[in-house]
């Protein structure tokens, strides 16, 4: 069950980075969900590196292929396998590297957990590749909350110390898909393309944070004590690779607030109960409230970097300090994007689920 | 299911504010542990308010009974459940706010969600009073980790802005017991508790950051792709009430960062491979990588405040301000101590037992 | 995990035969539902033994008792917890008993498993007492059944090799409550009674088989592949103590037929379409196909039993052959009515569950 | 999570009868264990038809490819995914039939439950085809239990009402493979196959009985109150199409025994506590007793004959006596062996991971 995540809507993901694919089964999918390969292409296609600067070199060419759970075009019931073939695979780096773990990377803590038997090749399951198998998830979840009104999405708050200006909703979602940093401020965007550039320079690599929103919520999705939203949402988003911290609405900022500041007062507006303010991310109690979804995603910088580092062989247990060669992104935060939303949106539709809010047949 | 946390050590909390009891199920607790109820009377006590300043005034006897799986002292491999009857309880302050939703509690959701059949007395299911089912199963999932050498402990770090130093394991250790306000800085929580009481004089709340520890840990523990380490732990920690935010290692300072400083070099010591930093905070790939974890979590000043705030009456939509009576903690990050060092335990402890460590009779 | 059942109406069963109670936790349970202690009480009721000939001796007083979940009489949305407090114990009989395992009964198996540290008083988790846990959960879920029309219904088939007469529905219901081996073959009751006296004189104990009857199914419950309905209820009904085999329609007959004697051809009858036969038991493809669920339950022979027994002392490994004092059914059989129908609306609550058949929030 | 199996070692099935492909998810097998593409094609081919008389006339060429979790032919500890492309596909027959649901078949279930739109091609995932997914699950995990002893296997004991003489087991596991009805008694195997080929010319179809058969079993599989080891494995039995009951060791025969007749005795035989008899099929309380499992599956005659059958039109509600063309199997029997092995197999073995018989790294 390790490699699933969710109750009603499950994805169960598979394969490796230099293996032969990657792959996702979705189980518990309505019927009657008109989806195309195009419709999970589009998705895919969005999580690959704007710019050259701030790419990895490996050309993915990505085809997502249905293997199974649709019929005609429309989703049967069935479990739903997607997978992308892998292609354009060089591990002779990575046999050279096997016993010399890269700091900050899982290659020690897998070795180490699967008795050497792990695929070390690229990373193997701990690879950030295996992500294009949550944003092939996420675009199945996006056309069911789709039905319902809901809208999944993230953007780029923060790279190595930039912070964004705060952006309306509008201009978020305008502006995102414009800049290779996926950032709403495009002043913000411009000096994070430049501190990535620097950070390529210097064959070091840089963080930052991704801010995933939600729209249109009903209220009501979580499931307390332990299911709440909050705490679905945070396992889901610590699966991606480098994610260090999650915070939602105002986050680590609470601590040094007032209650009378950091409660959002209930108002009367067009007839429907919201609050004032939204401090609480759109989630009290671990359900939601009906305002937007705010979650913070701390991304830490890429570990595997052209710099050397020190490690020690595992094999023969001396010190080491080889440079990474491998093709990596200096910088992973533009590509978190498409991630983030993706497991916002596979998550969001579970709870909408269980809430009761999407039919087992859409007609 | 959504009352229950963990796959192989399981907990199931059931219970309400102002009901008749508050109660934990244990289940997969492997056979051969001597158990008393006074060890789990301990960590209950833990759980009090240390002194009058920042304690609820409600007089919670907090007696814990075992009603099975337990049999001459020792475990049996049955289900243990653990109960704490509700005594002292006054309701009739809740009557009165029944349709008038708290900003920044549950009230709402919970309203919204159940149709109104929610039990409202004392936040019913959404009251704090739930996390000493936690701390119950806590001290059950520490005598367990305690048999593997694993410790975990947790500190306040943070009150209202006011940050507390950095302190060696075993300062947090003999220290944290030593103060109202459970911080290992002997300066810091001085003036701490000086905020406390002025927030308290004010009629406000104030929010902080606990930081959480765990020794000794082995190598492999966490089952990635989904069920990471740091995943479960941040549901699990999002699970008590008022968490806004949960990071490990160097969380959301990541951000900034450069690779090169982020990344823990590998290192032999005692002819060990271990790392010369733990930004890591103990957790590679999702997967603990034998130093200490180290999480950190927000926790937002408590909703209800005796100032008198902005809301709606959920009956007839109109807007009112009432101020909250009942007995409320000013601030309950001290009391969240051991809350968040429970949830650590038990989800360490499943961890433990999925990865083998633990076996099901204990000889 | 292994104390619950059910995916979204989920029970969590704990207590002991001789601990201080058994009690079940249902989780998942809509808000809104009206449940009084009486109405649980009644069903507990109809596990009692019906005459003293078939009976244990043992005077179980069995009064429900409800600790949350439940506010004014009617169902939160929050975890139910119903108990019933052990009285009238002696476990004397039991000490001595300890190291003998009685033949045919799990105390050799639990003794192994557990290491010896299972409660071994009265059978401990063994008992047939702890379907008494059953019966209180089957009493919610029948409630909840009742709301979207589905009836379900139990009857003795055979003991002893007696066999009933096949009945219709309206009889059944009718003549199972007015006799003690809830027979509703009145004539094959008489002479079902007979051979338990006879047994019971020869200080024996008899077996015998259980129907179980599912009215007004809608069609479609169920979830294949692997969560069938037949294969749900099979792994219910089993975990009820003493069961040996389950089938459902035609069962083991089907050896010996022809597809075109076994096939259920579908006719249309008042403008719907049903089968003119039911020998799929009203299950196709692991789904309800709207005909009544047909399922009959094979039930060892008590094994405890007055006559001498060969085993062996697991202490010093020598044979011995105790008789088996305690109090104990000469046939369980006609108890075991109320708890195959209390499995059997646990099971159908689940899956109308997950069809969506019930709201979260009843109205 | 319907289309997946089993807490530690869980298999999910995905792919159509006739879609591209049919497969399966492992998760959560151990690291280290060696695996080839011949080790599972071994048992798909057990799996083929042995004799054209019984057979499908479908050339089902049925090559196993590892997709995943496997490197250099060694389990990594990652998913495992084996798949099956489907090709020599004619559908052409089941459009016509698309609104004509077979008597006895989940056509109409399926149809209901999904809405229309589930993939009816020969039967889409309600198609014996899909138990072929089962059978590589089974590979894996007889691979497994073969590290700890364990030996399943399963054999025809009736077909068509002729019984099986019963026979010890090593003349089961040799003379299982000799025939192509896989009976080990081989005189009434020729009564069989004789069976078979008249019911073929009357273009009918017909039943029987597998038993399934565990040997060197460990004590103390099983995990009960609800996860018992005879619950688990009737469930996972039950996802096998057309079966229809599951019996352990004396199975419904206890019905008219007496408790001192059925109860197994415990004797000392080369210095172990064993049972003189089997009577409880290897199972007490739900937990393996050391015994044999012995357990037997009823297999319902094909639903799919060439005779014509009453059934109705869907769409238009009319009557309709359509013959089935297609290619059938006129008995399963013979085929369903295999997969009752898998069935088991797989059961165990994750019995065996949660008793913690299996480690998580194989040395």
């Amino acid at each position: 069950m390790e490699n699933s995540l969710g109750r009603l809507f499950t994805i169960t993901s598979f394969g490796e980075s230099h293996g032969r694919c990657v792959g996702i089964i979705i189980d518990g999918c309505p019927a009657g969900l008109p989806i195309t390969e195009q419709d999970i292409q589009r998705d895919i296609d969005r999580r690959k590196p704007g710019i050259v600067m701030a790419a990895t070199r490996r050309t993915e060419e990505d085809n997502v292929e249905i293997l199974s759970g649709i019929f005609n075009g429309i989703t049967t019931g069935a479990p739903i396998c997607l997978l992308i073939w892998n292609r354009d695979i060089d591990s002779s780096e990575y046999e050279k590297m096997r016993f010399l773990p890269r700091p900050g990377h899982a290659d020690y803590t897998a070795f180490m957990k699967y008795g050497g038997f792990n695929d070390f090749r690229g990373g193997g399951r701990f690879s950030g590749r295996i992500t294009a198998t949550l944003v092939m998830a996420g675009a199945v979840a996006k056309k069911l909350l789709n039905l319902i009104g809901i809208e999944v999405l993230a953007h780029t708050v923060d790279i190595g110390g930039i912070k964004a200006e705060p952006k309306e909703f509008e201009e978020i979602r305008k502006n995102v898909a414009n800049n290779s940093v996926r950032c709403a401020d495009l002043k913000a965007a411009q000096a994070m393309s430049r501190v990535i550039e620097k950070v390529k320079e210097e064959g070091d690599s840089i963080g930052g944070i991704v801010e995933g929103i939600a729209l249109n919520m009903p209220i009501g999705l979580g499931e307390p004590f332990f299911d709440t939203l909050d705490g679905e949402l945070a396992k889901a988003l610590f699966a991606i690779p480098a994610v260090k911290g999650v915070e939602f609405g105002s986050g680590f900022s609470v601590a040094g607030k007032r209650g009378s500041e950091n409660n959002d007062p209930f108002i009367i507006k067009n007839g429907k109960i919201v609050t004032a303010t939204n401090n609480a991310g759109g989630i009290l109690g671990g359900i939601s409230n009906g305002m937007p979804i705010v979650v913070r995603v701390a991304i830490k910088p890429t570990s595997s970097i052209a710099k050397s580092q020190e490690t020690v062989n595992i094999k023969n247990m001396e010190s080491a300090s080889p440079a990474v060669k491998g093709r990596h992104d200096v910088c992973i935060v533009p590509r978190a994007v498409a991630v983030v939303e993706s497991m916002m949106a596979v998550t969001l539709c579970d709870f909408a689920m269980r809430a009761g809010l999407l039919p087992r047949v859409i007609k």
